[in-house]
Parts: C-alpha cells; structure tokens; sequence
C-alpha cells in the first residue's frame, strides 16, 4: 500500500466541526464523484485504525458498562463531524464490537442490549449520502443529527458514548483579527499560521481554546455520569515548531500556490490575505490543560501516535492531494473560483512532487492525537 | 382562500410509508422547485388543522405526563413519514405546546423538561432539505431516522409519542396478484382498486392488514408505556362505495388519461396494466378491528372528520393537480418517462376541470381518519 499521508493534518477527515458563523463552508465534498469525500477518505481510516486497540483496551479496563445499562438496555452513541461515509460506519461497527465484549466481560448474563447511533454532522453535510450509504445489516438503529458540535445537539444525559474522529482541529470561525489590517494579527500573504508571527499563532490557539470549552461543556451536558468520549485528530509534540510538520508543507505550499496566482494577476492579492484556514493542531499539554481546566472529564488516556504507521512504501502525492482535496474543497468554494481552486491544486501537486522528500520526513513523527475522557 | 382538496385521500402527505420491496420510488419530491412538496404542501397542512384541537383535547385528557417523565426530564417524539417540510415542524411545535402545557398541568413543579425530535421517512426522502429548514430557534433536539415505518426504527421503549400524518395509506407494496395476468385480482386497464373487482380490493384490503400489523408491532416496541400515538389519514365511511370518495375520480381519471394515452399510441397497454398505485383507504372500523387484533394498544379516539372544512370557495383544479404531483410524481416516475407524466397530469387536469362539481361533492364528506391510541 502506498503511503499517502504522513502527517495527520493532512489526514483531514469531518470537516464538520465549525459553528454558525461559517455554516455552508466547512463540510466535505458529498455525493460519490471523483473527488467525492465517500470516494477519498481510505487513508483517513488507515490513520485512524492506528488507535484502534488502543480504543479496545479503553473501553475494556475503564468502561463501567455495568453502570451504564443500570437504567436502560440501550446503549446510545455519537459519531461527532461523521461526514458521509464510509470511515464512520467503520469506526461504529469496532465500537460497538468493544462494547459488546466488553458487556460479556462483565455482564455475562446482559441478554436484550440494544444501540442507537447518531451521526451528527454541520446541516450542509451530505446526509442524503450518508444515509444511503448506512450498512443494510447494521446491528444498530441510526439517527442522523445535523448541527454543530461547539453547541449542544442532545438532551441531558442521554449519550453513552461519544466519539470524534478528524473534526475538533476544525476550528468554529476564523478568528477575526487575522483579517484587521491594522492589527498585528493580520495574516498577509498566507492562508494558515504556519510561518506567521506569534500574534497569529496565539489568534488561532485562542480560538481553538474557546471551542474546545464550548465543546465539553455542551459534551459534560450530554454524556450520562461515567459515559466515555474518544477523540482523535491531529496533534503536535511538545515544543516542535510548526513549521516541521509535514501539514505546513501543504499549507505553505497552498499560500505559496495562490501567492504566485496573485503575481501573476490571475487573482487579487486581497484575496489571498483575507482567507485563512480554520484549522489548528494542538499538542498533548495544551489539550490536557483544556481539559482540566474545564473539569467535567477525567482523562483516561492522552497520547501522540504516528497516523502513518500502518502503511509503507512511497508517498503517492496525486492520491495524497485528491484526498484532502475531497475533505477541504468547501472551504475554499465559497471564496474562490473553481477555476482559481484547480490551478491551485495543481501547482500544489507539483510543487509537493518535488518536494517529496520533505513529505516524506514527516513520517516518522507522532503527530495523532488520541484522547480519552470519562464524564465524572 | 380556494378549496382545493374537497378529499383527504387526494391532500396526499409524507408518501413514505413504504418499506424495501419499492425503496425509491415512494417519496415525495425535493429541494424547493416548481412541482416540490416543499412548495405544495399547505393544503396538507389545513386538512391537519382540522383535528389539532382533537389531538390538544387528547393530550389534555389522556396523556399521563407524570408518568413518562418518571425516568427521565427528555420526552422523546417521533414524526414517522415526515417528508421534506415545512408541515412536520409545524406539527411538532404544536405538539410541543401541547405536551408543555399538559405538563403545566398535571405537573406544575416541573421544570426542566427538553425535548428530542425523530424525523422519520424512507432513506430516499431529500434530508437534506429537511435538516436545512429545521426552525433555527426550535426549542428541541432534532434528530432524522431513514427507514421504513413499517419496520423497527428505534430501541425499546425510547419513544413516548408517535405521530403519524398522511403516511399510513401508502402500502409497502403492490400486492403481487394485481400484476398476474392468470389472476382474478389481474387490474388490468386500472392504476388502482377504485371500480375494480372485490378480487383487487380484497388484495389492497390484505396488503393493508398486513402493514399495519408491521406497523403496530414495531411501535408496540418502541413506545414507552403509557405513549400516546396519534394518526391522521384519509378514511372512508364504513360502507360507502370507493367509487363515492372524491379520489376515486382523481384515481380513475389518472386510469382513463394512460388509457387513452394507450388507446393513441403513445404509451402500451401493458404499461398501464403493470402499474398500480400503492394507496388504500380504510374505514374506521376496519381501522378498529385491526388496532384490536394487535392487542398492544387501547384506543383512546377513532373518528372521521371533514378535512376540507377550515376551506371554502371553489375548487382550484390546477393548484389541486400540482399539490397531488408534488407528493405523488415519485411513484410514477420509475415506471414512466417524464414526457408521459406531464401529458398524463395535463390530460388530468383538463378532466377534473369538467368534472370540477363532482370533486366538489366530496367536499361535504368526513374523510380523514384520526387515531388516538395509549400503548398499554
């Protein structure tokens, strides 16, 4: 198999995390085309199966199933910036295995379990897809929930189970002084905070701590006492610049790619400075200092992982770039034209062709966020 | 305003009661154009009005709120063939002050009540559409289910109202013998039972047994005890002749446009013979006896009411033809091409016209059944 992403934030999967402000923009391509997310998201999963055991053995040493089906014989779940498929069916059929097992485990006699899974989404993801997409056979009955995570989307205590997979790096909105030209967070001539000032940095970083606030204290409300949240995106180690990950390549090249367009008059150079990307990586103590501060969860586990760890061979740049094409082209159709977007993504192939052996540097590094949270 | 549908079976809502032997083909039509049922759906929506104090009397009298709530502060509703909108969700927010105001009622202390929403239709209803008309400011949580009704939806005893407008008179299926030539139920020349031999009524009659049988079973599950279920659909007086009910004219002019169609060449005859519309209409006994056989509920209302009643002024033939076509075209579109049904819709249209005191008649008709049962 070759290897297509090695870094996680290339691995960009939902889409979906973003709140109001931004509500048509952030969603991955629908239907099943050629850069259809149903059609470009293998690798996303490949990444995700790194933390599947890991997963398993979470919820069989601190999942007190007991005390879960102690009022009910239903057992509910979200999938949280789901997308259209197929990653999300994947992700609940080896969550509810664990679950299962773990119920033999400790409740032997458990006979009538029964689940309902919500797959929730922003309301302009493709839920028609998603629903025709959902396993005829499933062992499971399915809601779809559309809105944004950053708000509450269920009642009080009535979730088991959450889990969020590629979606928290979505941040809600673009912090707004990135675009204030007389700020000093004005973000000119690139589209993300990779290689930009700290004041940029810090703007993302604060808007992604806020989310995040929002995001366990809609979670705290929804999770049932005990109930477990996984999520999984993409993370920075500790105290490694930006600039190393194999994703600022891709952002750079990006700015780079729309940059030259701009020199060359084929668009305006506004353009480029009044678009950013909503997307942040945390690293481990960052996120741990969120939760903490926030103080609804116990954290059961918070970990880096290698996202590529599972594949090997070279890195197959077309495939590479179709996929994230599939997972962020929304975001940049309502800003430039799909011509101005083709070009793009053209010149970022080539340029990441030549490059191939900065891609591939990123290999190695553990840069998947895995996080696991019991609501106390 | 213009009376324009003088008969229920013909205010032809949700149209998707159809489980998976005719997946695709039962559903109203989407997005928001010329002929979508979002556009022509008000008629619907009057005919309900007609019994919204009924269903508020119900609540009122029969719903034991301190009940349901014993477990938990959620009450969860199910809107089963829900269609695209914007009915639903007027009938969800009417049902919601109801239930509040019950609750203000027998349970004035309580405070924190939320609610959770189903939206149900086949997995082929447009919900997308459905998710980006949901009332931004809804005082509940809302959730769809893609499926059919007449199958499990959801787990045991999650559920504590079902709701059920204008879905339950679409069959599952054809029965099968309409289309065996060496049957006596063979419906040959005919697109449904109307004036056709007790042989095919009898089929329709059985098919429609059967789904409601399905039906009540699967809610029996579902529904917590206690949960109050409401219906609302087209009925007929008990031993009144199909031919009398005001769609039987839409029915049979529909038959006699393909077969002049045929007759001229444009369509076969075996085009018509092979098609049948999956549409019964049951009287309120029969409705009784089956509600009874099923044994799982108590009925608490079963009565005909006029839905054309809260209308007056002469029947608008066209708007008429284009409601019945938003809700019904995807029935007929597998089977015919878009060339035939727009000629067959034309040539109806012109025939109601001259029949426009026949449509008329129905008017003083009680032809919409609503029921009220308590899962006991």
């Amino acid at each position: 198999m070759a290897k297509i992403a090695p870094d996680p934030s290339l691995l960009i999967d939902g889409g979906e995390s973003v709140r109001r402000p931004l509500p048509d923009t952030l969603h991955v391509n629908g239907g099943d085309g050629t850069y259809s997310y149903t059609r470009n998201s293998y690798y996303q999963r490949l990444a995700a199966n790194v933390v599947k055991e890991k997963i398993n053995g979470a919820i069989t040493m601190k999942l007190d199933v007991e005390k879960l089906s102690s009022t009910s014989n239903t057992i509910c779940i979200a999938d949280l910036g789901c997308a259209v498929g197929p990653n999300t069916f994947i992700a609940m059929q080896d969550l509810l295995d664990f679950i299962k097992h773990k119920f033999k485990l400790q409740c032997p006699n458990f006979k009538t379990l029964e689940f309902l899974v919500f797959f929730n989404d922003q309301p302009s993801n493709d839920f028609n897809t998603l629903f025709k997409s959902l396993p005829p056979e499933r062992p499971y009955f399915a809601a779809g929930v559309p809105g944004s995570f950053h708000h509450r989307l269920f009642p009080e205590s009535c979730i088991h189970f959450v889990h969020c997979s590629y979606a928290l790096h979505w941040l809600s909105r673009v912090p707004e002084e990135l675009l204030d030209k007389n700020s000093l967070a004005w973000n000119k001539g690139r589209i993300h905070y990779t290689n930009a000032s700290n004041e940029v940095v810090n703007a993302y970083a604060s808007q992604f701590a806020k989310d995040m606030e929002n995001f366990l204290n809609a979670r705290a409300k929804e999770l049932v006492i005990g109930g477990m949240m996984i999520m999984i995106m993409p993370g920075i180690p500790n105290g490694m610049p930006y600039s190393q990950l194999a994703a600022s390549l891709m952002y750079d090249f990006m700015s780079y790619s729309f940059m030259d367009m701009a020199n060359e008059g084929l668009i305006s150079e506004d353009q480029v400075d009044s678009f950013n990307l909503p997307i942040y990586t945390p690293s481990p103590e960052e996120m741990a200092a969120l939760v903490e501060k926030n103080g609804h969860f116990s954290v059961e586990s918070l970990e880096l992982t290698n996202p590529a760890s599972s594949v090997d061979g070279p890195v197959d740049i077309n495939a590479w770039v179709t996929h994230v094409r599939a997972a962020m082209e929304g975001m940049f159709t309502k800003h430039f034209s799909s011509d101005t977007i083709d070009e793009m993504f053209d010149r970022l192939t080539k340029k990441l062709s030549k490059f191939s052996d900065q891609v591939e540097s990123g290999y190695k590094e553990r840069t998947q966020l895995l996080v696991v949270l019991i609501r106390k």
